[in-house]
Formats: structure tokens, C-alpha cells, sequence
């Protein structure tokens, strides 16, 4: 793709008038925008818009051959980048419109709701959400845990996805999933069942239900929570926007519970996602002789998932104390309790370092320090020669 | 009980006269008379004969109301072993008796029969064995694994424990057990099934059946394998014998697998020994809604037990590679790859020094240092500051 047509990509860049604050709303635009040319995850585009704004970031990509030299890029990759940020069909203007006619905004950073976890991703973080339904209930300020699986489930599977939801849910807890078959339909269902707030993140936009069969899923999702994407209306899921879709699911959460999945499950992508965010990762153990465990069995052995058998296993993964008061009242504000975090950081048997813990538990280092120091005080840590352990058992 | 009563319980120190060498012949008859005297796992017993021999820490026992100072014990806690040692109804000469005339036979350390993982225990290690059938086998040259469980196990438990007991056993493996009903018998059964060698390690005199349903299942291991006690013939099985019976199961093992376990299951006692003792352990999952799986699912979460859903997870835990040839050599030869037992203690997530690397494989750690280096040379390790990781996954 020449710069030519690099630019023709990127034709009519004057915001609309009638977004209040010019700053803020050509801002705004542009990360709408982004959302049309760039695909989820787009490194190249979020390193750009880190540096140069994003409404900056289409400038360069309209005007200029050679890459900013804040990005300290190659003008090759800069080139398959902008070869990258071709509109697609449903292309910007048709968004806009689309959504404006079936009611579905746009988030940004900086917005109230926009849920400040998704930054965590870096230049991987999504440029914009398109959302239907209570969309402050994105910014999900207490806890939130995906709970994911298997289209393939089992009838224990689904049973146990329910319960899962239901007790979060009841708890205070908001339940992320993906809207799909199985797993993640009975996950969104048991906290619509009790009023609990719960966010299905879609691979595809927002106005068209996937699968069709969920239409009346997502409407009732979105009457009491969110369903969000990271493309705009009329955008098709793709098997690459799927995988994007699962890293937010993680990224949206403080803790990701995988319930069935085989074993090459896209739930395992969802995990390493988790993982790699240094999210809580639990994964509900089934039958060895159950292919719809299989995948649970591998998160357990291969990406050190903590086995989930209950709603308080993931309360304690979560760094709730098991006191119930103190439970609601972390629902209630959405802050755990740091000694409870670093304490659950701990295992009894393997000795873990302070920045390990720091890791686990979410807590910054040198109040990991502080806290194990306490810890140790009243007998519930203990240091050896390799590290930390969380004292008898 | 006085000093003089300790005496009478120690009378008629005379060994018989056919025992051969005199020198050795002392200490086996010597060590048979401390079967009787002290319960399994009588640490003081273990001392005294550590630093005095068998026959020399009965003369103390005799003579002196004083610790000898090697020792180093307070009076007190001298002369209340020293009560402790009263000889039980069924006492030596009975015991002797009985053993010869149904053919049990009288193991100590030195013997060719002698299991050296059990001097694992330290001064808990067992004085003696007494056991019946093929006595060599206790001796467990190649791997030996224990599989336990549930009395109350389901027939999902039964299923599995036949299905790892039965292809471990075909691959060379020792399978040892508790000949209890439910998992232990269910496993015993499977490795007779296939010709397997397997041991089972009871509470009680190994004259007596227990549970007397098991007669039968005890008499055809014996035909394949070992029944093996540390208490002489005509000693009932007591709650404190089981506990100790349990770590014994998991000091002749290199591995520990728990199949079915409740939530309060003696599994636990089992586990919780294998893994004071450094010894690989895991459990098999169930469904989360399966009380008989509660208690693996705790070792899982709370012992940083592995998740075992095949024989080839026990295979790997035992630091055998995939490669079944390899797998089959180990089995003749007793011997694992040390490089794979060094990568099988390495995780792709969490990263771990030489010292637990060391303790995980078994493998000293001056070798482990060396291992990680040509590991890390065909980039199947990476070391990073917080230690060293299993690459890629």
C-alpha cells in the first residue's frame, strides 16, 4: 500500500462540530477512528497514539512517510502499519451512524467508565469501546472476575458455572465472560438471575448478537450490565478478533476462572492472557475421564491455575478473608484488604520472593515488605533462607 | 514404671543361637525385640540406636536409669521412653514364634531386601520389617509410587486408581499401598492384574488380614510382591499404628498420588508426610461437586500437590521423560535422567532457585547448577533474576 493510499485511508479528518470541548472531542473522534482502521491489540497504533494523542497519531499516519522519531520505529514497519489502517467496509462514518441509531457509545480513557484495568495491556490497551447498556457499570470499581469455558460444556460444567456466578454475583462481585454457547452463557444467566452485575465483551460489534441465538441474552445483559467490544458496529468477528476479545476478558478482570475446557480450548488463550497480566488465574478441576476438563487440568499443571472447587476459593484468590462482613464490605468499596492479598500471595509449602509476592498479590513491593513484616509478627508468615512462607497449615 | 520394672521388661536378652555371626546376628535379633517394644516411629528408640546399635541402646535401655550422654536426652525424657518400652501381650518369643510358622520374615538395614528410602525418616525410620512374599521385591530398585485413597472411594475412584495403577505397573513401576478397601485395594488389584509388582504396607501384624475381607487380595500380593508391618505378628492395627503406617507408605515411594480423598481423609496424613519428606506428590481431580474428591482438591491447593490425570503425569512427575523407551529403560534400570528430573522440577510460570530446583528433582544441587546450564544451552531452561524457568510452552 503506497503513502498515497495510506492517506486516502485516512480522508476526512475533521471531527463533526457537536462534540463539545474541541480537545477532548477530537480526541475522542480519533480514537473512534483508530477503532475502524486498527485491529484490536494493534501495538504499532497504541504506540503512536501513547506518544502523539491520538488525533496526533492519524496526523502522522496521514501525513508523514517516515515514522516519528518518538517511536523510535523502522519506516518499514512503519509502512505495514499504516498498509494496516485500511478502513474496512463498515468503515468509520456507517459506524457512527450505526451506533447512534441502535443507542451504543463510545468510551475512552478518561471517561467514567471507561474500566481503567483494560490500561494495564500498555500499547496493547483497546483505543475505544463501543458499549450497549449500563455503561457505567463497565468502570467496575469492585471486584470483577471472568468466568469462561468450553461452547462444548457439560451439564456439571454449566451446573457449576451457575453457581459460581450466582454466589459472585450475590457477593458483589461483577461477572466479565464472552457471551458464547456453554460456559459463558450459564455464567452470564445465574447473575442475571439474582440482579448481580455482569459485562459480556464481544468479539464483533456490539449491535449484532453472536451468536444470534444470544440476542435475548445480550439484551438482558445489557439491562443490567454492559455488553462492550472493542470494534464498531457492523464489524464482523474474526478468529484473530476473538483471541483479542478473550486478552480484554482477562484484562478486565481481577481474576479469571476457567470452568470447562478441552484441551486446546480458547480458554486456555484466555488464561495465558490472565496470566501474563499477572492476573489471578483458578481453573475448576472435573473428571480425568471428562475431555471438557481436560484443558482445566492443564491450567492447574501447566500455568500454576489454583484449583477452584468454590465461590470462596475465589474470594480467597481474589484476597477476600473468608470473614463474610469483611467480604460484603470489600463488594461494597471494592478494595480488598492488602494483608489479606499478600497473605493469600503465600503459599505453605513453597517459599516465594518479595517481588513474586508483589506479583501475586497485586500489592506494590515495598508494602509487600511491610505487610509480611507484620505478618510474620503475629505468626501468620514466615521467612526462611528461600523466602517467604504462609506459616503451618 | 520404675527402673526395676523397665528391667523385667527387657529380661532374657540372650539371642538364640542359630542367627549366625554373632556381631550382626545381635543386632537383627535386637532390632526384632525393638519391634515389639517401641511403637513405629519412636524417635528416641531411633536415637538410642543410631548412636548405640540395637543391641547396645537395649543394654542402656536395661542398665542405666541415666541417658548415656551421647544422646544428649534430659532424665526424664529417657526413663518415660524407657516406660514406654513395655513389652505388649504379644510380646518377642510369640512373636518370633508366630513369624516362623507362617512364614513371615524378619528385615532389618543391611539385608539385600532392606528398602532404603524408609532410612529417609531419620531416627523414624522403621527398627525392622516384617513381611511375607517375595521379600526381595521390598526393595524397590526401579520407581515405586504410591497410590491412595478413599475407603469410601466411587466407582469413578475405583476406575482411575485401576486404570494409573494398572499402565504404572506395566511400565515397571512399584505400586505400593495400604491393601485398605476402596482406592488401596482397587490399585493392588489392577497391578496383579497385569503381573505388576506391588507392596502393601499394613498397620497390624502382616499375619493378620486387615481388613479380614482382604485375606484373599493379601495372599495373591504376596504372591506378586510384599506385605510388609513394623509391628511383629499378633499386633493390632491402633490408630496411632495407621498414622504411622501411612508414613512409611510415603518414605518407600518416590512419589505419592492421591486418588479419592474426603475432606479429613487419612489420604491427607499420607500426602502431608510424602511432602515433609520432599517426596512428588499429587492427586487426581474430580468433579468439584464430589465429596470424595474434596480432599485432592485440597492437596492441589493446599500442598502445591500436581494435578494427576494420567499415568504419563505420574511418569513426568517421576522425571521420566515422555519418550516411553526412555520411560522403559528407567523401569529396568531403577535410574531416571537426571537432566529430565531437573526439567520436570523447573515451571514455565514460576520461576525457582538451584536450592528448590534441588529439592524438587532430588538431584544434588551442585549438579543441578550443571544440568541448568546444558538445559539452558539447548534453550529448554531460561534463568532470569528471579531464578530459573522451563522455557517456552
Amino acid at each position: 500500500m503506497s503513502g498515497d493510499e495510506a492517506r486516502d485511508a485516512l480522508v476526512g479528518l475533521s471531527p463533526p462540530a457537536d462534540l463539545g470541548d474541541p480537545e477532548s472531542c477530537r480526541e475522542r473522534w480519533a480514537r473512534a477512528r483508530w477503532s475502524v482502521l486498527a485491529e484490536p491489540g494493534d501495538g504499532i497504533a497504541g504506540l503512536a497514539i501513547r506518544h502523539l494523542g491520538a488525533f496526533g497519531a492519524l496526523e502522522s499516519a496521514l501525513r508523514h512517510d517516515e515514522p516519528p522519531g518518538v517511536l523510535e520505529l523502522s519506516v518499514r514497519d512503519w509502512r505495514r502499519a499504516c498498509a494496516r489502517w485500511r478502513p474496512r467496509q463498515d468503515d468509520h462514518s456507517y459506524a457512527l451512524e450505526r451506533a447512534r441509531r441502535v443507542g451504543v457509545r463510545l468510551i475512552v480513557p478518561g471517561d467514567a467508565a471507561w474500566p481503567e484495568r483494560a490500561d494495564d495491556l500498555g500499547i496493547h490497551a483497546p483505543v475505544a469501546l463501543w458499549t450497549r447498556g449500563v455503561t457505567d457499570s463497565l468502570a467496575m470499581p469492585g471486584a470483577a472476575v471472568a468466568l469462561v469455558g468450553a461452547r462444548a460444556a457439560t451439564a456439571y460444567g454449566v451446573q457449576v458455572a451457575g453457581e459460581l456466578a450466582g454466589d459472585l454475583s450475590a457477593s458483589g462481585v461483577t461477572i466479565v465472560s464472552g457471551a458464547a454457547v456453554g460456559i459463558d452463557a450459564a455464567a452470564h444467566r445465574a447473575c442475571l438471575a439474582v440482579d448481580g452485575r455482569t459485562v459480556a465483551v464481544l468479539a464483533g460489534g456490539v449491535d449484532t448478537a453472536y451468536p444470534s441465538g444470544h440476542a435475548g441474552l445480550l439484551t438482558a445483559v445489557s439491562s443490567r450490565g454492559a455488553v462492550v467490544s472493542e470494534v464498531p458496529c457492523g464489524t464482523a468477528p474474526t478468529k484473530w478478533r476473538f483471541l483479542q476479545r478473550n486478552r480484554l476478558i482477562a484484562a478486565l478482570s481481577d481474576a479469571t476462572v476457567v470452568i470447562e475446557a478441552g484441551w486446546r480450548s480458547g480458554s486456555l488463550n484466555t488464561a495465558g492472557h490472565a496470566s501474563a497480566l499477572g492476573r489471578a488465574l483458578g481453573a475448576v478441576p472435573g473428571p480425568v475421564t471428562s475431555a471438557a476438563s481436560s484443558g482445566c487440568h492443564r491450567i492447574l499443571r501447566e500455568y500454576d491455575g489454583r484449583c477452584i472447587t468454590s465461590a470462596d476459593d475465589v474470594r480467597e484468590m481474589l484476597g477476600w478473608s473468608n470473614d463474610s462482613a469483611c467480604a460484603a464490605e470489600s463488594a461494597r468499596d471494592g478494595h480488598t484488604d492488602d494483608a489479606t492479598r499478600v497473605l493469600d500471595a503465600l503459599s505453605t509449602r513453597t517459599p516465594r520472593d518479595v517481588v513474586e509476592i508483589a506479583r501475586r498479590s497485586g500489592v506494590a513491593s515495598e508494602e509487600v515488605s511491610a505487610w509480611l513484616g507484620l505478618l510474620s509478627l503475629d505468626g501468620r508468615a514466615v521467612s526462611g533462607e528461600r523466602g517467604w512462607r504462609r506459616a503451618g497449615r
